[in-house]
């Protein structure tokens, strides 16, 4: 069993993908477990966890799409109808994820990076970690 | 290893957005294990698991949005054409969230509650529990 | 703790929802675990895992909505434009799933079957798959 990580990522963009797998891959550096599991989990509701392909200007291309995937409805949300969409995409693309590591090493498509979605930034996250091995 | 737990909930209308975040909490409290992960997973094809922002009206927000998302095509589905987007809804969405806790406290944002997205209720709808120390 | 198996499945269209269940029942009744959780993981950017209804011709009205779902925008992704909709709905509809097992059983819904989503095939993917008890 391995303790608990938690992992604080500071966004710098309203909008932004940022890449936290070199981050996640010294944290398994770091712990005994050589293989097994990483369990990933973003505490927040206008962020969300994925994975993702960082090709030169692809993260741009996501944030485009997902403004325009989001309908333009007269929402009721009291905080800030303008953000509640925000809320509604992490929601969608969802707050956990699991990869997995062979010999300490995340185990990732050639282009594949694990990436937090900041909807509603610039904000310090909170990313939970936890390995299973 | 804990024991496998089935939690039952019955929801009350065709589309809904139903907090189970005290449910789960009743788990973990009810276990033996003070700090581990709970994976969840919901056994059904129109109806998902996520977390979500519940403030007030919030909850209309995400349903009316998730109406509007859906292309109005012409499909296939022979079951009933007018709820094959209830399925893929619930798959992009998906079955299956982690959560993490410590000291039998699940570690969610401030306003980030654990949801099930009824798209066809209302039904029973069984959520498979487990919890991994 | 089980050993990784990698699950290398063969899709043979562009677009394509392959039913993986009956592989993923394999692996769990070769292992000696018989109860526990079945975590998956996919190791593609143009790719995405989750559980659907393949109820005749449902397959197609998922891939439809899919390809209206994604807005027309002047992408910059410089690898090939064309497909940069392949991966952000892979990123939405996410890597990584959680199935539970009881007595070498997987416990899903009626209609509930575990998919690839395949957006930019026919291609070899490989799917990472762990067993915990």
């Amino acid at each position: 069993m391995a303790s608990l990580t938690k992992l604080v990522v500071k966004t710098t963009a309203r909008k932004q993908l940022v890449d936290i797998t070199d981050k996640v891959a010294d944290i398994i550096i770091a712990s005994k477990i050589k293989t097994g599991i990483c369990q990933l989990f973003i505490a927040h509701t206008t962020a969300a966890i994925t994975t993702a392909d960082l090709d030169p200007g692809t993260d741009k291309d996501y944030l485009d799409a997902f403004e325009k995937l989001m309908p333009e409805l007269s929402y009721r949300h009291s905080h800030n109808p303008n953000h509640v969409v925000d809320h509604i995409l992490s929601s969608i693309i969802g707050p956990s994820l699991s990869v997995f590591f062979e010999n300490e090493q995340i185990i990732l498509g050639a282009w594949q990076r694990i990436v937090i979605v900041e909807l509603d930034g610039p904000r310090e996250r909170n990313i939970l970690i936890r390995l299973i091995d």
